[in-house]
């Protein structure tokens, strides 16, 4: 199962999952919104080897979510900044760690490790999904789902391939 | 870098990228909330080996994320279901496929893969965030982070931890 195989799907959520990669990805768009966007402060604060860092910087700067920007001259030295599409990430990124404040402690001292405060208002921030259009909160109870003529396309060819598979393996 | 030394940190984002793993994660979560709840099903619909099946599953029993239902006594069967922990992740699906939608195309016929309808209202469904409290759309510019006590203190014990690694580097 290679990273690229889920890359070429016909679906957001896989293509998306197939370039978040795994949980370093989004722990260097944390530091990154932090401001924390040289090298060393990211090997510092991630944990993670020089290689490892190096290589997955590498492939967020090739997806377009992080760019190299020099910050000094010289020597030439770069710090990694978010694109948009980098950018439009934030969302993600809070939902996914109200999800962990949620479920994955317990937290030392009861608290959660990161708290947002809604700035204009001076209050704690919580967030909710709501609908563009009308403003509603939404979950998955208010929503219907459709599938495109081409996902439902590849649905229909996985499901060959898999009864050919299953065929194969019988007559083996 | 183990899965294992994200799940240890003190940070929600840590853990939750951690628990998802990568994109397979995502993609199972996706077709249980498209009701294709069984090992068959998945294994058709993710392309998925029957034992990285076996093995993601177990992991998301493991963590709570999915559990097991019987749907058949003789021969015993079972179906994967959501957990409350696990429909949680719905949000940060919805938010993950709508940055996909954008950033991660071309699509065939110029369509995104999977459309969502506001239920009761019978629009097209383009969801943002917003504050639970008030009710306002939030952006990554109304935010003020807040680092707790303990977070704090990791972070400073990994930038001890990295001065003492360079050190030992240096006098090597």
């Amino acid at each position: 199962m290679k990273r690229d195989s889920l890359a070429q799907r016909h679906c957001s959520i896989a293509r998306a999952g197939a370039e978040l990669g795994d949980g370093w990805t989004l722990v260097i768009l944390r530091e990154v919104l932090l401001r924390n966007r040289r090298f060393d402060g990211l090997q510092e604060q991630t944990g993670m080897s020089p290689r490892s860092l190096t290589l997955r910087l590498k492939a967020m700067v090739d997806d377009g979510i992080l760019e190299r920007v020099a910050y000094s001259e010289t020597p030439k030295r770069y710090e990694y900044c978010l694109t948009e599409k980098g950018l439009d990430l934030w969302p993600v990124l809070i939902v996914l760690k109200q999800w962990g404040d949620k479920w994955c402690g317990p937290w030392a001292e009861d608290t959660i490790p990161m708290g947002l405060t809604h700035a204009a208002h001076g209050h704690e921030l919580s967030v909710q999904l709501s609908c563009a259009e009308c403003g509603e909160p939404v979950t998955p109870f208010d929503v219907e789902t459709h599938l495109s003529a081409p996902m439902v396309a590849e649905r229909e060819a996985m499901a060959d391939a898999h009864a050919r598979r299953l065929k194969k393996a019988k007559s083996a």
